[in-house]
């Protein structure tokens, strides 16, 4: 156990999200000390710890959960390696952090959590858009009665440009890669339980994602258990950038974000009045919030407590994901205990 | 027939509704002259005169028919008769604008635009907001290509506040006489048909609309022919006032309109930074589109052409809601075809 | 004297701001009756009668002040002329609403309005700004202490595009002809005297425009009796349109207008977030406004009271206009006392 | 002369500003170490370094110009100790980076620039607004003909509250301390030199501001060489918070900057539309510009090339506000060139 002013922190994958939380790990987390870095590309963990002067670097995590000095680990490899490496973590008594999605398959979340809660370590999964400052504010309106209790919420979450076709193929799909944040972040807006959800998608942006059995666009309804009625609008492309939006009525009011932008600077000129586009995408977007997570899960490592975001929310989120997918496929409502008999 | 200077118009019909349509044709359409008004309870019909400098008030409505002097009528009486006048208007011969909804059974609507089409008169519905500033932007955006294929509709309509209940329970229900505007909307928005619908709903607002057999809060989905998904969200009560908004993503960027104000005043105070509300409702917010709608109507009637809002519009609007109100009743997706089998 | 319920009013100058009124007057105030129009050239009134079915159209305004059946009169001739017309028409008894601005030099300003005050007859000022939405507002939040004490004042008054060369001539010059406005709009929202001015000023837009003496950007500074320092920036020319703002920094707050729009809708592109161009030019910003003063003065002559915008009010901005033009010319302070040593 | 790779940096006076330099520098500027820290009061010193884990910490900063290990000095101590420490270091070879203002005194000003300019070292000024991406965006739009030829610059600059009095009494007042900011972001904005300038201020806020000689508000007039008329207005005091906007006019448009805010939320409840007040102060709203100017004096110093915000300019904005303050207190235009003869 470490003691309360460090935690020693072993990252596991550096591909694109591993990167960014290498470098909020070396550099900005006071209270976190990246220590080792473990890619199945060795070349890849090398090039990532000399950058950051990181002193381990291996192939096999393995490795990291050998070693008594790593309290912690941080997981960015392939989905389907999760369940298993938080299994071991959890064993080897490391405080873990898993990126999302934990898996694609309940019952393999379901042995993964099981051996996080026998081991009694920290655990958080990185839904990382809860610490967004604009959904925060949001949550707070309706935790502190702002709007009165809540009737209606609405999500819009499209990215700027769809991933290569490689990327959607082993994604899990739409619902499960891309909208999983958006289940999250309603029952994380809402605090109420999902009970039904129906979804209508289609392939409109690219055909070529429809030919490896996925779709492009897609609306779920959802059906809380205190019965607020919620809508989200996914789309694997937006022409002005990254559209990352929610709104909720309730009986007092209505509360509504906006895009984020890189500036406030707007022209008057001879044909319109016009800005620069929103934020491009998720690096630039929730810069702040991905190092808020990491910076919650190490003081929580440290200081005991519950996490911010919990293996139950990970788990609920891919529920409620592959329920829309159920739902999209047989183009009825679909229960949720349907899909999750627990 | 009328030569092109002038239109003689008798109005049937002077509630809420009549007595907006009276005052812009009494005094704001240069070529519409309001002649003649009926009205069941006659000293409405005489006060309504009176006010406007009217010469003809009368509570029998077939007297405006049998007036050759007449060329056209507006019918703003209750729902249930609007079937019957528009058949005996168009025997007549008289032009005819009907407030919406047509009629809330199918068959009798056929009936009425069967009479319509053989009187050969000029039929336009009352579907104001096609004629609103906001809403007509945003069709210009689709049609000029300024936001390429359309991909994503999303409307919402909200009421400040839910009708009496006593007009809650003649009114056909939220989705046959609040959300067929928006039905309209959609349509006219994407300019494609709807071929299915899912909708739910739900009492959140006051128990006493459910206790009449209605809903006061409901989302629909609507599938259409070239592929659009839209979601509609409408709410009998907004506590900050009446919100009427769209929002289309296409292939090439997104359009949005938001609420129309009073003023355009900011204030940055000591705890926010705050403006006025909204406008409160559709006398507010719709005053410039009621007068355009029936400013059309009295050219179409004067020059000839298609009505702006025709009849088929009027009952596409219709079998929309009817599928809408099944959908919900029945929780599962409706195809239109199922309501409509002509 | 009319009694109180209509008012008959001739109009005196059919120009472009005649216009305006000749259509308020003829269909949208209903105290006020249209009775009559003048102008120097007889075939604008005639033609002007013809459109809104007006009786009477002469080209000697005498005819007019002779009527007896005549209560009012409406002055939008030539500014040289507006002096000696309010002169005699309040020796004719006639009620007097005069364009702004009253008069060029203050001595005609005078002797015009001490006819007035012998007459006893209602005059307003045709300074129309006082009566929108957005700049009513903003006084509103001033009277109700909703930004505390007011400290800094900013007007921005930016036209479209310079006026032909032909009317910068006889205009009197940036400042009498077009600052006016905003030098009143400067002492009604602050509701305190101007006593000191400072304006700094140049020919940017146009060279055409210096060739004839006049500015066409300017900035003036405005020291208020209650210790406020105001700035009004003008300039003759904007490429986005109308650009028409207040804001008031206060003890508790701020209060700021905006332009306002033909619509609400923001279009996201692939190269910037845009929306149309402010309404254009005085004839769609101030629609309303010129409806608001022109009902106000005919209420006012019917129901008695102060008016709305006094005599005092058109010879103060004035006042302000020759002070502004003396510190530009001057390149100095210029004590208010130092014009009017009244 | 330190290689390319990393600056050692040594930081004097760790005030407020000093200690917002030292957490940038010891985290956050790779290329920069900060290795010593100097304070007259040798805790505070001593404190900061053990936070950053900085190795020395002495209270005479002639021990770090005496160290051969530190290449550059980051001058944060009070602006009376400027010019002679800005002297020394020059002559012992650091680069110079060093906060607004330069000096209160031209004289002074000048001996000091002409010691940088024998020593050859780089010198930089801590006016860190011209690194904000507002103000990098309107100077953006200016520099590549976004908005045409600038005809009018407009800049709000307000405090949310004043400093404590004995603050104001060694600051040099209003136009020095504060308004400083706004006359060097003038030059930077429209880039072109100011020729002359009219001050109007009063006390407003607080009394006591001006029982020490302070004005709490001001407004002032800046005529450019290129033509453009410039206005800035201050106040100590915005109940709203941190006010920092610029907009400019151009032959071809306009380009105005907003506040910057916490998030985005709006909240419409029953009474107004309402978000959270703006960023309170520059902290908060200036936390990137403040890091982008250390980067990038860290990185002119290691590989050449001209300050991003020279010596001369620093002084310029020195001499401006020694400008600005003649004009207040003799209530005239001033000309540039009576306060710099050079």
């Amino acid at each position: 156990v470490p003691d309360s002013s460090v935690l020693n922190i072993g990252l596991i994958g550096v591909g694109r999200i591993g990167r960014l939380h290498a470098a909020n790990l070396a550099h900005q987390v006071p209270r976190g000390r990246l220590v080792a870095i473990a890619d199945v590309i060795e070349e890849a963990a090398l090039h990532s710890a000399a950058e950051h002067g990181v002193p381990i670097a291996v192939s096999e995590y393995r490795t990291l959960l050998d070693d008594p000095e790593i309290h912690a680990v941080v997981i960015c490899s392939a989905t389907d390696t999760h369940a298993q490496i938080i299994e071991e973590a959890a064993q080897a008594g490391k405080h873990i952090f898993c990126e999302k999605p934990l898996d694609l398959t309940l019952a393999r979340i379901d042995t993964a959590l099981a051996a996080v809660e026998r081991a009694g370590v920290v655990f958080q999964i990185g839904l990382n858009r809860r610490f967004d400052a604009n959904f925060r504010r949001v949550r707070q309106a309706v935790e502190h009665g702002e709007i009165g209790r809540p009737w209606q919420l609405h999500i819009v979450s499209r990215d700027p440009a769809p991933p290569p076709i490689s990327y959607v193929k082993v994604s899990g799909g739409l619902f499960l890669d891309m909208a999983i944040h958006d289940f999250d972040m309603a029952r994380f807006l809402i605090d109420s339980e999902v009970e039904e959800v129906y979804a209508a998608a289609a392939v409109l942006v690219d055909e070529a994602i429809g030919a490896v059995g996925d779709v492009d666009t897609a609306v779920t309804i959802l059906k809380f258990a205190n019965g607020v009625i919620g809508t989200i609008e996914n789309s694997r492309s937006a022409a002005y950038g990254y559209d990352q939006r929610a709104e909720i009525l309730g009986s007092a009011g209505m509360v509504q974000t906006e895009n984020n932008y890189p500036n406030t600077a707007v022209i008057s000129g001879g044909q319109t009045v016009h800005r620069d586009l929103p934020l491009n995408f998720f690096m630039e977007r929730y810069t702040q919030s991905y190092l808020a997570e990491v910076t919650a899960f190490v003081n929580t490592a440290l200081d005991g407590g519950a996490p911010a975001v919990s293996g139950a929310d990970g788990r609920q989120a891919v529920v409620l994901a592959l329920a829309a997918l159920k739902s999209f496929r047989e183009n009825r409502p679909v229960r949720v205990a349907e899909i999750d008999k627990t």
